[in-house]
């Protein structure tokens, strides 16, 4: 554990001490606090008790945990089995096991073996970088055009309304977010933004995460319970959705954080375009069909029971709000059928959720088919 | 405040001490205890601060607490008021206030009056229990027949899967309660039942009062977030929906505990029954449609912020979730489109949302448009 400030950044390799030092995102809103790690063990730890979260960070930190792991002489399948372990629904964890098995492969044993993963780790985190950065800026040209359209209909709107849910900014990702990468840059282009932001129980990571990012870059907000957004959006106070995606079908259906479904079918009856930002490495394009086909990750029913805050006397602490030996159950995701979503903004532009624009967003294809 | 042990009915009419017992509702699952209402103040203060909430309880509430005010000498019409101002969304306040002042009025000034009002806020209870008790007979025939046919769709089935939205339990009304009563009607006939309670936020009455109701009856249930619902509907977890309504429009329109407009849509996607059980005095017949035309209360930011709960030494505290000088919006309640409702289930019946089953159900109309 290390207390000293670091730059804002979800996820920093430090060369000099051969280690990773990421922010435990349990502690957040209340504490800014960083966490060392320097072992496989470590990264599972820290994926597993969510002190990292968001598909495309857990990604970066199994892959840093791969190389932990052949630099400290573990067999590269042990390791990789164990960190895929970790959390079963997130497609980008075992994606990024496969780009460092790859990236190893037919390499000697030993340094040389480490020296690769460790490159491609490095890689990998660049590359998602990019990747939310260009989803920023594909998004961003969306949210202008609504923006426009809104001032058209309305020359008296004063704010463009956007409702997000869950974590999808720089602390998911290795910088920028995924659907809070448009947000941002709209918010630095002017667009006068007012986002809400759903509380997302049971680990209330829009409560916790998503004000905290927003409000330490002054983008305009307002918290709300998951039960608030159909209402809102019934009476006109939502422009757009705007979600992100643990794991995406070729069909184009959305698996993502438990209560994204609700939130897709109240925008289908108000009208109202729903939108999934997603880098590609979350496309798991094995997968034919999303409704009913990916594993759920049924989380422990002590998070649906208990609810962590501060007291009056700012001390961390976890209150019980269910009856002793109450039964509870707590799937984390739930899965969107691509009927209700308009477009996936991912790093090569706003394609459409099918399988043919799933298929165009193919590594082995370069075709545009956006739209 | 009382701390004897009474029987567990959410409101009791002393006659020796001419007052009122009910339970402080803000305090379960955690402590069960007694507040003693002796004024028209203490009985505002109950409902303002939900100590009692469900719309046929704060209507009862309301008119003992216009009796207190005749009683005391309070102006009718004052007193009234005041009591109409402390929920705006709830339209049984406010039918409980016009049955007590049609009682009086004539009656000389006085005691008379406090008497003939007395008679009224105790006829009125008696009347919701017997209201609730027929919403649990009809209920419970549809209960019946929804499991006769699960059976022969699927001779293996185990259970019928119920899912419900805040607490429409007997802590909401004189007696049974209103979604409830059918439920507790079922399991007490041998259904095999489980229900699965909405956390509702913000105030978390599932995961406080519904939940401690049903355990309390033995009756199977699981709490879970109320993100959750439409993955489980999706998941073939769910065979019907069964909520409450705090105020019913003429076309069929229901207001109720913000969220139920989401498990309503979920459940029109997934071809699943949507019941909501009501007493006919929820209904406002002056009110031809619900959506954007009911007045919703919007609540304190602090129930967002904040949440209750028993810390690990049984301290009831809050803890906050959110950051500091985080705004966040609370509104109350949400409607739901009559095209989303399969029926009515009320004290006369079960009846279509619409203009025309809602007509039927009309103190001047005894005849029957049952579906």
């Amino acid at each position: 554990m290390q207390k000293e400030p670091l730059p804002l950044q979800s996820i920093i390799y430090d060369a000099a001490s051969d280690a990773v030092d990421i922010i435990d995102q349990t502690l957040l809103p209340h504490q800014l606090s960083h966490v060392r790690l320097q072992s496989l063990e470590h990264a599972c730890q820290a994926i597993q008790t969510m002190q990292v979260r968001g598909a495309p960070l857990i990604g970066i930190t199994a892959a840093f945990g791969l190389y932990f792991a052949l630099r400290d002489g573990i067999p590269l399948g042990r390791a990789s089995s164990t960190l895929a372990a970790t959390r079963p629904t997130a497609v980008n964890l075992r994606w990024a096991l496969r780009r460092l098995e790859l990236a190893v492969d037919g390499a000697d044993q030993g340094s040389d073996t480490a020296a690769r993963a460790l490159r491609e780790a490095l890689q990998l985190q660049a590359e998602d970088a990019a990747a939310c950065n260009a989803i920023g800026d594909h998004g961003f040209t969306l949210l202008e055009s609504l923006w426009r359209e809104k001032r058209k209909r309305d020359p008296e709107a004063t704010r463009l309304n956007i409702l997000t849910h869950c974590n999808t900014g720089w602390l998911a990702t290795a910088e920028w977010g995924t659907a809070l990468a448009p947000i941002y840059k709209a918010h630095a282009h002017g667009i006068p933004l007012h986002v809400w932001v759903d509380e997302t129980r049971p680990r209330s990571q829009g409560a916790s995460l998503t004000t905290w990012e927003l409000g330490a870059r002054s983008v305009p907000h307002s918290l709300i319970v998951d039960n608030a957004g159909g209402h809102l959006m019934q009476q006109g106070e939502v422009d757009v959705c705007l979600v992100g995606s643990d794991r995406t079908a070729a069909n184009g259906d959305v698996c993502n954080k438990i209560g994204t479904y609700l939130k897709a079918l109240a925008a289908a009856d108000n009208d109202l375009p729903f939108y999934v930002a997603l880098p590609v490495s979350t496309i798991d394009f094995e997968l034919p069909v999303g409704v009913g086909q990916i594993p759920i990750e049924n989380r422990s029913a002590d998070e649906v029971h208990r609810v962590v805050g501060v007291d009056e006397d700012g001390r961390l602490r976890q209150v019980r709000i269910s009856p002793e030996g109450c039964p509870a159950d707590n799937p984390g995701f739930d899965v969107t059928p691509a009927r209700l979503i308009s477009g996936l903004i991912t790093e090569r532009g706003v394609h459409e959720a099918s399988a043919a624009g799933i298929a165009a967003l193919h590594p082995d294809r370069s075709g545009s088919s956006e739209i």
